[in-house]
């Protein structure tokens, strides 16, 4: 079959998977709206994440356009001679990638902010119907970037029929991902910190309550953080594991056929239509039945959907009679994700040791609370490596074993991790959708039985939450991978015969990977110092607000929730400078300076560490999110006592290490590897060193 | 001249440097140790010290004797067909290496518990007699230390001509030098949390107080964990500096001439030489003058000492025309170190931005406080790497440029930074001495210009043991990396005519990488979990003592020290274990199923990690310390204050970061090294995969 026709068939099912997802949206829309005062509360919420994704994307406009205009020159000076044709198309592509990625992000964020009202009210009638209005937006974000996702490529393919090409359009998505991502999780952990600091331990108010002037600037972070953020970075790992295997595909099998380099160049695209079809009946599947768990239901969708992708592939492969090496390596990606997502659980659920002996040994205070998380976290990296890692060598040895480049075997894994996309951002995106509608239902004096129902959908939340970013984390790091190999494909095209050894004992290499593994951390120290420092700020907003509005704790008079907005917007955004300028600009010095030998190490060592940092953060995050909420479900002391206390300041530690830090290392090595990949041909030429 | 000349003449002057040390330890023994009250305490710390230090070395010469059987058969089959001379002799180094490093440790503790109370006593007459009691008794070590090292590495030179027995001398002294140095650094946390906890915060005690049961314990875990532990852990990288350089000017001059060969072999033995009579000169010159500080003497013994070495080594050097490269390779070793050093204290002298900041932000409670220390912490990695890394580049480049192979450069950078052995191990033995001198004077009543006295000395003890701790991980990671090109020279010996790539894009390598980064976190999770275990144990039993001995509080009724001794040492041996094993199988584990390319990478991924983790632990752990002190010199509300008990929790946060798991990993990462590179040859032969 001529892959031209797949092309078509991935534009044609991309339109779909949108459109399915505005039908679901207009669902939403129809659901009730609840009471007028949470239809108000609603609406500040609303209010408040148009202005930060108003203000984000603004600054994002600034910087794709001088972005565009610096690859649109070095692109037209980089082939032989001047050509403007070849720097037009990579930073339109780069541009319509960015562009892409803030669509998906707008779409999920303007489902999210209507659907939390209607969930609450929802809750009012039954779990099951709270349960559909929030998983079912939470799809819509999951549908729409897939569509959005695999019609860009294709069609930037088609037309171009260069991946160099549609890496312009990956780095368009993952530089807006860094972006949102790491500017979202500042903005939704400052104003958390704050609200909680002030409000639940000075003040002594219980969480979400109206009087807090943090209070909406916190439920908007949810929004931003959890939903467009988190959006922005799924979306740039999915477009940027098949853009690295499409780049393998075509300099990885230069030595095959005309025709079955074009296969296997767009093989992912295949994989990712395979994928886009299992997620679409996957998400239909998912249903609380009567006495059912909401966790069960989302864990169940996911399982489901999984078997759905490896028997529609398994059919595919054997019916095509294709190589059967790809299709083991896209199910053991699939399989070894899974494994990982369900294994990570074991350090953040608190029906386990990790989570009890936590929360048991904050009896003894917040010292030790710490280091037992930390220690915790820094052992629940071990799953996941070992994942990565069997994956790796899986993929590799069969594809070798049937006559493919071993590494375009990794990346088809990654492809196959991150085939439900679909499934794993809709599971993501209901997370803050509930604990939004929590929160609504707990401002708009819903009542109790519809707080608790609203809190039995955040728990499963939760625990899905913590699955996926396990799941998330192997599978950029197996992307990332898989990019990394593409990198040095790309070196060694633009140094004709000349092989680029990135040998562990060459001084530019070793050289390179200790510098790359500063990254991370530094990285990570630099948006948790933001956080720290505009949750300062905002505790000083919200007490002059007490101090000079003296109705606001008696309920007389309303707090000024603008301001805190206000405040936690501008902090995220002058705070994403200095780690953003560091994401594209240390690649490129190191490059052109020490040369495409030490950029390799640099990035090695960049994911190495990245990988880890990213798991420990996130795990530890999430264990002491859990331990504290064993703790208020009556465990160890129960709510007030110093156990409490203790795993208070665990989850306060917690906070911006899964949603700030965390999370966005793994945007931020996609971002570092796929501006070293987009500029190899540059680099090849003209380095000072090595 | 001939190589046997400078072999004579390095046992010689290690044989004075050992007298040296001996008449110093005479002449400390001389001092006035006090008043009875005052020798009965020191007595408790010493008694106690002992008895763990014999269950130590009890059960080191348990797994001595195992290692030694293991090697000698091992090794005696290796060759072609069965030798058992070299087995035996590889076991004999392996053995003799393991005692010579408890020699060092021993006597460093047998002085240190005596000057202890010596110092104290001195105190009472001048804060400059003080200084050098407890300057001098911590030269003992270090001089001791270096004299035995390079007499043992001469003398197995000597005999034997193969470097391949001395690397098991190194061994020896690096299994001896992991159990030494984790089992001291979970004991004297175990110890100093329990006292803290319970004494200051649940009974309202001061610290150091002799009413508080595991007082003695906490005083006893300074010498076990500062002490014998540092001890053994410097002895060990120093060992191990001048060993992989002497393998790699070894195996990598087989092309040179035989002399020459002879000649880069011995030049690290050399260059310790040089090294020991700069030491020696240096620590005589160091003097708190007149109106003088002690924490300004140290840092000029440091930088004397150094100049010194930098000019006997460049006079050696021209006078008898030895290649150029490697002296600069050595000093360029030498003065990053230096700069390291006092670079890095920018991250945790009070002085600067870090402390107070961190000081602070402990205005808003304690999670703010951790996620600010930690982040500092990540940061303050950036000096120290861009430091190794510059001496890698700096050492190899200048090595090649005069005709010698770039690695040896590296190898011989390390003997550099490590050259002063001598002067830093004064220098860090300094510290436990005066610390303990402190509590010695409090509990014996020894009035309080006495206790102020000790305090000037002690914080000038954390000053300079901040920029020790910079100096030794750094020099630990530069000879871990020389150590693991010893590693691929040592297998490409084995497998004749294949090159052994550590390509990163190998699948094999890229797998051992991940699974080797993730050793050093999970070897600090699980020394920081036997902490927390083991003080919870302690916690109890103090509870139990206030509670049953009713008199204890009011100072009618000696506490019972000795069962809270009894348990930190039971506590941290069993501790040990699983550790110990890990550092020791894991690897052996990786080559012999992996194979020698996973291997490699194993080993550079668990050192990439191991540095990075070792330098934030260390930094943070030490910025806590200072921020707390900070705070209790009368900063941001002083002591009693919200931020002092927010600072109080950092500090316990930082406690088994920087004594317990950030200082370990430095031992793990060259146990594991040590142990590659020594079964190199068998696992060059048999291995699974790969």
């Amino acid at each position: 079959m001529d892959t031209n026709v797949w092309l078509y068939i991935g534009m044609g099912l991309g339109v779909v998977s949108f459109c399915i997802s505005l039908a679901i949206n207009e669902w939403v829309k129809r659901q009730d709206a609840g009471t007028e005062k949470a239809q108000k509360i609603a609406k500040a919420i609303k209010d408040g994440a148009w202005a930060y994704l108003r203000r984000l994307y603004g600054a994002l406009t600034g910087v794709a356009i001088v972005l565009g205009a610096v690859l649109a020159i070095v692109f037209s000076f980089s082939s032989e001679g001047f050509g403007l044709a070849r720097g037009l198309q990579t930073a339109g592509a780069y541009v319509v990638g960015a562009f892409c990625s803030a669509i998906a992000g707008y779409l999920g964020m303007s489902v999210a902010v209507r659907a939390n009202v209607r969930t609450a009210t929802a809750a009012e009638h039954s779990l099951n119907k709270a349960f559909d209005v929030a998983y079912r937006a939470g799809s819509v974000l999951g549908l729409a970037m897939v569509g959005i996702a695999v019609f860009g490529m294709c069609l930037i393919y088609l037309l171009t029929r260069d991946p160099e090409i549609v890496l312009g359009f990956s780095f368009g998505a993952s530089s807006l991902a860094l972006l949102a991502k790491a500017g979202g999780g500042i903005y939704t952990k400052t104003a958390d910190i704050a609200a909680d600091l002030v409000g639940k331990v000075e003040a002594g108010i219980p969480e979400d309550d109206p009087r807090n002037p943090a209070v909406i600037a916190d439920n908007v972070g949810d929004n931003v953080g959890d939903v467009a953020g988190m959006g922005a970075d799924i979306f740039d790992s999915y477009v940027a594991s098949a853009v690295a295997a499409m780049l393998i595909g075509f300099t990885g099998f230069l030595s095959f056929s005309a025709e079955e380099q074009a296969f296997y160049t767009v093989l992912p695209l295949i994989l990712a239509i395979v994928g886009i079809v299992s997620s679409v009946i996957g998400i239909q599947l998912v249903r609380v039945g009567k006495n059912g768990k909401p966790g069960t239901a989302l864990n169940m969708g996911t399982v489901v959907s999984c078997l759905i992708y490896a028997a529609l592939a398994t059919a595919l492969f054997l019916a095509m009679k294709w190589n059967l090496g790809a299709l083991i390596a896209t199910v053991s990606g699939l399989v070894v994700g899974v494994v990982i997502g369900f294994t990570t659980d074991y350090f953040t659920d608190d029906n386990f040791a990790p989570v009890r002996k936590t929360a048991e040994i904050a009896k003894s205070g917040s010292a030790l609370t710490i280091i037992t998380g930390l220690s915790y976290g820094f052992i629940s990296m071990a799953p996941s490596i070992i994942g990565i890692v069997v994956a790796t060598l899986v993929s590799y040895f069969s594809a070798q074993a049937f006559g493919l480049p071993g590494i375009y075997g990794v990346g088809i894994a990654a492809v196959g991790m991150l085939s439900l996309t679909g499934v794993v951002v809709a599971n993501d995106a209901y997370g803050p959708i509930v604990d939004n509608a929590k929160g609504v239902a707990e401002m708009s004096g819903y009542g109790e039985e519809v707080v608790e129902r609203a809190d039995a959908l955040d728990s499963a939340g939760n625990t899905a939450k913590a699955i996926t970013k396990g799941f998330a984390i192997s599978a950029a790091a197996l992307t990332v991978l898989a990019l990394f190999a593409a990198y040095k494909e790309q070196i060694e095209q633009y140094m004709p015969g000349q092989e680029l050894l990135l040998n562990l004992q060459d001084p530019m290499v070793l050289s390179g990977i200790l510098l790359g593994a500063m990254i991370p951390p530094i990285f990570s120290a630099l948006t948790m110092l933001a956080v720290t420092k505009n949750a300062f700020k905002m505790i000083e907003e919200i007490r002059r607000q007490f101090r000079e509005i003296p109705g606001i704790l008696k309920g007389t008079a309303d707090p000024d929730y603008a301001t805190c907005v206000g405040l936690a917007s501008e902090g995220a955004l002058k705070a994403l400078v200095l780690p953003a300028l560091l994401a594209v600009v240390l690649p490129l010095a190191v490059g052109f300076v020490l040369g495409p030998a030490a950029l390799g190490g640099f990035l090695g060592g960049a994911i190495f560490v990245g990988v880890i940092f990213a798991l420990f953060m996130s795990n530890a995050g999430g264990l002491w999110d859990n331990a504290k909420k064993y703790v208020e479900a009556g465990n160890c002391g129960g709510p007030g006592s110093d156990a409490h206390k203790a795993a208070v300041v665990g989850d306060t530690v917690g906070d911006p290490f899964k949603d700030t830090a965390g999370p966005s290392i793994n945007t931020l090595i996609t971002v570092m590897t796929l501006v070293s990949s987009l500029f190899a041909p540059i680099i090849a030429r003209f380095h000072f060193f090595g």
